[in-house]
């Protein structure tokens, strides 16, 4: 599980820094990739990458800003240039559907795979036996969600040294073993599951929370994420702007994910006003309330690692 | 005026070539600079020129295929960041007003300057004292148009020699001489305008030949065009190819160009299935036919100069 950052600016695009896009990459959990927004330009960032587009599953819109969607026509169009057949489905605010179909209808654009909507509100929008997506609505200009991504937790692994210590070898009977809470040896031996498997592996989360102002409820709604994604369009100094503008700023950000016990955030859409030594201030004022703090860039990529359960 | 090719490819991006916009740049001629197409990450590719988005004024579309509009919605909103505050008019076929304003108005964009739209038909569809642009309907798959570009011819310069031989010295009076048909001067002398005036510049024509078929249409349409760029999304071999997708090769282009008399000829919409020594298949097939032929590159330039009219 890989989360790749594709536009990290704000607004507009720069040289330095495409509008809003990143893609979970679960290849191994699930074969496919999940888009967080999809800025103008996100198929061609694309190019740049190892992701496939035929690959995309999901693809998850916080709020209707054209930095956040004008790249969805463009990017479902080419899909189909490029062996798409399985099933896509976009989620995000009401009117999400009536800009891609209007968009594909007035381009005279046919698909080659489904395409699926589904209009998102607060609570439990997508779960499956891996998953479980929650929504929270942001306090934007506009319609505006944060997405809670809950990875259920994984059996652990055998414990291949422990088998072979009673003579045990590898073949058709550990997946037997791993399958069946008893499993009966020829030699009389009763195997109990429970004594052979390591401990669960916890399930990640990662929290994506876009554009919005600081509010208090953003604490129990990111709490205990492995990784925490939010906008920081302003420096701490601009806390008024960023009311103004329904942004946040990078000190509201870092003490969001030192009092919701995350372990590390990740901060973008990231104002072109900040170069150089301004941007290095954005990361000092973040840093000095929680360590664990990056600014992503384009094309910066963060694994997030299991943690075992109790 | 100078044309700058912004993205030379054809359906989907690649990483040698953004799909279709060119820029004709009338900075000197108006202030002003025209956009051709607008295909996705055209105001990405405009990052990387000197053109300045206040400065556009019309922005032609020729069909409505999405790589060739899909970058509008994001070019509109960026120019409002961009102190654009010039009125802009888009031209194009049934639907481009209809996709623009869904898509501006479903993302909350607000513009800062008048945006109008003109839908365009078979004719002339622009006219002042400086340019005439007529349209001509192709032969795609959609209603897709050709632009022609008439510049009105110029007055000559004033023979300033001319004037110094009579004794008559640069000041007030060559306004005078340049606008009036008769000058009469303090000696009695009458200057008669036609004498001390060169040649007519005669306006550049340049003809934009969007996605089409070939047809026999398109040489009086074209004739005489200082520049014609026309689309060759097909080598030669491929003609089957090309008309069953609504499309041109390389020497239906070439042939044209021969037929109708123009003086330089410009290939784009190149298919990225033709990278190195395909690529140079397809100018070896064009310049065989029509010499003075050259495949556009995304960011290459054409100077287009006047001549001498009689």
């Amino acid at each position: 599980m890989e989360l790749r950052f594709l536009g990290t600016g704000a607004g507009i695009p720069s040289k330095e820094r495409n509008v809003s896009a990143m893609a979970l990459e679960l290849l191994q959990e699930r074969g496919s990739v999940w888009l967080f927004d999809c800025g103008e330009a996100t198929q061609h960032q694309i190019l740049h990458t190892s992701i496939r587009p035929r690959k995309l599953e999901k693809i998850f819109i916080t709020h209707l800003h054209g930095d956040h969607i004008y790249g969805l026509p463009g990017i479902l169009s080419s899909r189909s240039f490029q062996d798409g057949i399985t099933p896509l489905t976009v989620y995000g605010p009401e009117g999400i559907e009536e800009y891609v179909r209007t968009s594909l209808q007035i381009s005279g654009t046919q698909l080659t795979y489904p395409l699926y909507f589904q209009t998102v509100a607060e609570g439990i929008v997508f779960e499956d036996e891996q998953f479980t997506i929650q929504c929270l609505e942001l306090d934007h200009k506009v319609p505006s969600y944060g997405y809670r991504i809950t990875e259920k937790d994984l059996p652990g692994q055998l414990l291949v040294d422990k088998l072979k210590d009673l003579g045990i070898n590898p073949g058709p009977i550990y997946q037997q073993i791993k399958e069946n809470e008893q499993t009966f040896l020829p030699d009389g031996k009763i195997i109990e599951r429970k004594d052979f498997i390591g401990q669960n592996k916890q399930g990640r989360v990662i929290s994506i929370i876009g554009d919005t102002r600081y509010f208090k409820e953003l604490i129990p709604f990111v709490n205990g994420s492995d990784l925490l994604v939010h906008e920081a369009t302003f420096q701490a100094a601009d806390h008024r702007l960023a009311h103004t503008y329904f942004h946040s700023t990078t000190e509201q950000a870092a003490n969001l994910a030192a009092s919701a016990n995350v372990k590390s955030l990740v901060l973008t859409h990231i104002s072109s006003r900040y170069q150089g030594k301004a941007l290095q201030q954005l990361i000092q004022e973040a840093t000095t309330i929680f360590s664990n703090t990056t600014i992503a860039n384009d094309f910066d990529s963060f694994q997030i690692t299991n943690s075992e359960a109790n």
